[in-house]
């Protein structure tokens, strides 16, 4: 057994500091451990007390009868690493520190926190900061959270790491009231040493949990979290994030509040869709999807059945389920027709979805009909029942008769209880129909379950296929310059790479010009060289629609407006063939504390306005395919003006992903050597005619990586 | 006293076809009339019984011993009409009618609506398929809502009017689980008679009631309900609406829910901001944002303060707020100052907010003084309270410390209960706290605030400036064109209101075209001219960048181009003279259920994927302004584009604000006669410059109705 399962599940638990007041935070630990059944050895450790509660309590960490699974630490900050130590010297398997004045405060904080670290050597910690852990399966609560202060928790399969204590007691009180079954619960906080990745990684493994929610401020080790969440797509197990920071100030805040790494959002939302992990939007969410993904049902299409028996509360799911692109088609004729065999009454009216059957809330046998005959319906992938006001009479009879319909389909089954009435939330969530107070809980919920659905590992590199994706790209790199790289180079690494640019010279005077303009024939383009200068249009250094007789001239022209604008010689020039008739578009790098990311964007003032760009991290464990560009293609909203919208022309998009291929390529094959590469703009030519780079910028770091 | 003010508050109610039996819905509005305290007289109605509940049980209306104030008709749709009858023929002031198989079901059942109206006569009628009405203010309870059975609401000052008997029991006993206050619920449905807007309007004149909640699934009457919302903003009373029909299939489930009109769901938003009536997102958020509002704080600005006991439920609301747009500033020095004099832990960091006073759950004077300092500091406009896990073991001593810092500032307050804290919520809101169990209501009722406090009402015109504005657009109407217009004739009416448009002439053959084109001057364009064909440019009907020399021969080729793809003969033709440089905008009408409204929109094709328009319902009452026109064009997400984005020229914005109004003019004064205009595009020239419409459809009414 590792030390991560002996502290999810030990068998001797030592608390060191616990008090006899349960009043304080310091008595809560061995308290809620006696209350919640914990039948393994209990070691109070205070010099104050002989016993606690009836336990012998021990003066210090030394006199403990013997080495315990895990120690509980509930000094203050300045002494809690004496008791790590001494824990760690006595063999235990890891501490649980819960002290705040750590990282989270700044300097002299991360000091003491390091400090810690040290202190506990090959002794595991989680924390500090943290309110703990809850491992409901065993009943095992290695806490202070006041949650804990409740009695009746629904054991489920959910199970929790968190970022917060706070957050850790919030789902955990409201779980338990409205009957929804958790697993286990980790606050990591700090993570000075267990993160979120290593309990991802250890629910993955563990038989009673069947999906992972996590409270996340941010990750300080996004590989690791990357590979874990992936474990857990390959085992079956959904994850589930809400994550802070879709704002500034929220980000900061998580940053000070446990000085997670901050990372652009836009980058999480990458690597969440590229590994799986289903984003909640809303703080309900985080328990309402894993609440609904435990149920383990399968939703295969987006069309869904709403039974009602109040028309205003059908009308809500409908609208919010229609806003996020579900149908929800009338019954087909079949299926009418067994819906009105099962009632007798005359106003019913069965050609329209809110499927509204008066009566149903109160005659349980109709309702177990309805809802059997919506699930047995070719015409609906899943069945939101609607609990009104006329149910609450009866709670168990009508929880009981929705239950009853579940066998034999595996179609998801919900319900949006209209009233306050959380008796009855409660009875369906136990009976495991996901029951959700609000009707937009419906509609995340089915969206969850229809975005895990669609969940495709990404493939990975096998040791042949890395190395033949080596031998495709065999670019010989070992002369590649070093710092900023002006734009011919810039476009000449790309192209390396096998990214198609415009055919161009460099050239120096008049006569080098004119003789470029002729051999690369037509209208041509002249540029500033240069790689300091990076807007040079504004100082004067673009001309466009040049041809072999005008450009000597130009550029002397442009030599001396430069000279004037920037009081910098302008020594070299570009002569670049002329592209028209193409759509542009920007591919770039973005490079972010969670990792490098490929991103693709319209170009042109209208789209740069409405920022149409789209992102996906790179990593070298999964190869950037055809079909990863292709998805980015289509996830650009003017990706129509591609794809022949209004008479345009159909742009050559098999060129684009060969071009994105390639650049994807280049920035994996240099890592950490490629500090900034960005095409800007490549043109995207009709079908058949390609793609040309025509401008770019490429910054490479000076020491080579290779 | 009128039929409504009786109906709301009635002396005497008679109950046609009351039961005995409590357990059926008809045995319901006496026990409930009486369990609540109604104080007035109670006449069941019944043939089967003597008594009810100690109740003299009236055989027919006729024999009742008086005329009841109001009748709640508990038949069915196919007798309710005759009870409708005779307590019309008693003189009745309103009846109630609960059954349904009305309009909501179709052809036959609007058949029956129309002849309950019939039966009525003068006598005023809520529903059909109503719910009724409660009047908690007073203690009277009109209504078979199962919701009644709770003992305990929570008397206060919101007022809700729903279209569903469904959602005003939900709201009714969500209300009453978290101890928000509400004054009346009514339920109108059908509105046969008595609507939406009868009762914004009673509302508003109702002392008890300082905020209206409205459920909607679609408006009867717009224009009364714009006034009855107008009079309510007068008042100072604000209006929340959840409205329905933000997806397709929930506009179609509401119309068939009640038979409600459908309306474009945009012209609803439009409505709605132009009358000051805020819209709640979510469901929830239509009882949250009332509550905020019924505490009349004023949110002076959007500087929040989050309190945190628990940095994660702070985090949350930080990040919620960060995205609304809220800001959420560290505290000044001299506030920190004062902080750091309430508490002696040493962990607490105050340079940053959320602000996290570990210990202020459990010390209720420590709370007080920090939200006393926090109200008192000119860097924020309102506070926000965290309550964690540790302030639930005192939930009075809490809710007390909050409530006794609020005298002394009119700033905002409320809280967000993280954990699952029924008691502390109820004894908040009751408290006027409004405290919420989700970290974005804090945001949605903030964000309501804000919008309420700066909403100017549209300046009503009056006579006078009626006939001021009528003058100005001193415009002959006597000899306009009926039908489809064609172009030069749609550019000719926008001109005749005052829009510049380009300079063009009609001609037949090429010597007129060519002496067009000289007149004109420059380089012209050449089109056809057809008030039937209106995709020109398809069937090679436009021609760019032509000479006086040139334009002969094109013409020639456009009539033979046009010919062979139409079939039909091209006989007129358009030389315009060729504008360049300008910014593409469309300015045209909607009409709607709702109302015209105006469009405007940018042009070009990006622009046209991204839907960038905006939209303004217009109305007689009140003059389309200057103020509204520039609202609009700064509304445009591609508003930087005339602004002088990236080194552009800045647009004449003056002009088209102009020309928007010149439009808005042209179609308040045509009324119902212009069924389809619209400008596309209208070139918007730098500044000074000008705009110039280019081209243009409209479409006239063959009836005048001046």
């Amino acid at each position: 057994m590792n030390a991560i399962s002996k502290l999810m599940r030990p068998a001797s638990v030592a608390v060191i500091g616990a008090s006899a007041d349960t009043a304080k935070t310091s008595g809560r630990p061995v308290a809620y451990l006696r209350k919640h059944g914990f039948d393994g050895d209990i070691y109070p450790v205070n010099p104050r007390y002989e016993s606690i509660d009836g336990l012998t309590c021990y003066p210090d960490i030394a006199s403990l009868p013997q080495a315990p699974d895990v120690g509980i630490v509930l000094l203050g900050a300045e002494r809690a690493h004496v008791a790590v130590r001494d824990l760690a010297s006595r063999g235990t398997a890891a501490a649980i520190v819960l002290a705040s004045g750590y990282a989270e405060i700044g300097e002299e904080g991360a000091k003491r926190q390091a400090q810690l670290i040290e202190a506990a050597g090959s002794m595991r910690v989680l924390g500090p900061n943290t309110i703990g852990l809850v491992n409901l399966t065993d009943r095992i609560t290695l806490s202070a959270s006041g949650a804990l202060e409740t009695d009746a928790f629904t054991v489920g399969g959910i199970g929790v790491v968190s970022q917060s204590g706070g957050i850790l007691g919030s789902l955990l009180s409201r779980a338990a009231a409205r009957g929804i079954g958790l697993s286990k619960l980790v606050s990591t906080s700090n993570e000075a040493d267990l993160d979120m990745a290593d309990f991802v990684d250890y629910l993955v493994d563990d038989d009673s949990t069947s999906v992972v929610a996590l409270y996340m401020e941010g990750l300080r080790h996004p590989e690791r979290f990357r590979r874990a969440a992936l474990r857990a797509a390959a085992a079956g197990k959904p994850v589930v994030v809400f994550k802070i920071g879709r704002s500034e100030s929220g980000a900061r805040s998580a940053v000070s509040h446990t000085g997670a790494l901050a990372g652009s959002d836009r980058m999480y939302d990458a690597l969440f869709s590229q590994i799986g992990v289903i984003r909640a939007q809303t703080f309900s969410d985080l328990l309402d999807i894993p609440h609904a993904l435990a149920t383990r049902r399968k939703l295969a299409g987006r069309r869904i059945a709403i039974l009602t028996s109040t028309g205003g509360a059908g009308t809500l799911v409908t609208d919010s389920l229609g806003m996020a692109g579900f149908e929800t088609p009338p019954p087909d004729e079949a299926t009418a027709a067994k819906l009105r065999a099962l009632q007798t009454g005359d106003h019913a009216v069965l050609d329209r979805n809110p499927i509204d059957v008066t009566l149903a809330g109160l005659q349980p046998a109709l309702l177990r009909g309805a809802i059997g005959t919506l699930l047995d319906s070719p015409t609906y992938d899943a069945v939101a029942v609607i609990v009104g006001s006329s149910g609450l009479a009866m709670p168990d009879l009508m929880a009981g008769a929705i239950r009853d319909s579940l066998p034999g389909s595996d179609k998801p089954v919900m319900a949006f209880v209209s009233p306050h009435a959380p008796e009855i939330t409660r009875l369906l969530n136990e009976h495991e129909v996901p029951a959700f107070p609000s009707p937009e809980s419906v509609t995340s919920a089915l969206a969850a379950m229809w975005q895990h659905g669609r969940f495709r590992q990404p493939t990975a590199t096998t040791g042949d296929q890395h190395a033949e994706a080596e031998a495709e790209v065999n670019v010989d790199v070992s002369d590649l310059p070093s710092g900023s790289l002006n734009e011919a180079q810039a476009k000449a690494l790309f192209a390396r790479f096998g990214v198609p640019v415009v055919r161009e010279r460099v050239v120096t005077d008049p006569d080098e010009a004119a003789s470029a303009a002729r051999e690369l024939g037509g209208k041509v383009v002249l540029k500033l060289l240069s790689s300091t200068i990076t807007h040079k249009s504004d100082v004067g250094g673009v001309a466009v629609g040049l041809t072999a007789d005008s450009i000597g001239a130009r550029l002397d022209r442009m030599r001396d407006d430069v000279e004037t604008a920037t009081g910098v010689p302008a020594n070299a020039f570009l002569v670049q063939e002329m592209v028209s008739g193409g759509t542009e578009l920007i591919l770039g790098l973005h490079r972010d504390p969670l990792g490098t990311a490929l991103l693709l964007g319209m170009g042109g003032v209208t789209a740069e306005l409405f920022k149409d760009t789209t992102m996906r991290l790179l990593s070298a464990d999964a190869p950037f395919s055809r079909d990863d560009a292709l998805e980015m293609i289509h996830e650009l909203k003017t990706w129509p003006l591609l794809n022949g919208y209004r008479g345009r022309p159909r742009a050559d998009v098999d060129a684009l992903v060969s071009a994105i291929v390639a650049f994807a390529r280049m920035a994996v094959r240099l890592g950490e050597r490629i500090v900034e590469a960005e095409i800007n703009p490549i043109f995207v030519l009709p079908a058949g005619q390609g793609v040309r780079a025509a401008d770019g910028v490429a910054v490479l770091a000076s020491t080579a990586v290779e």
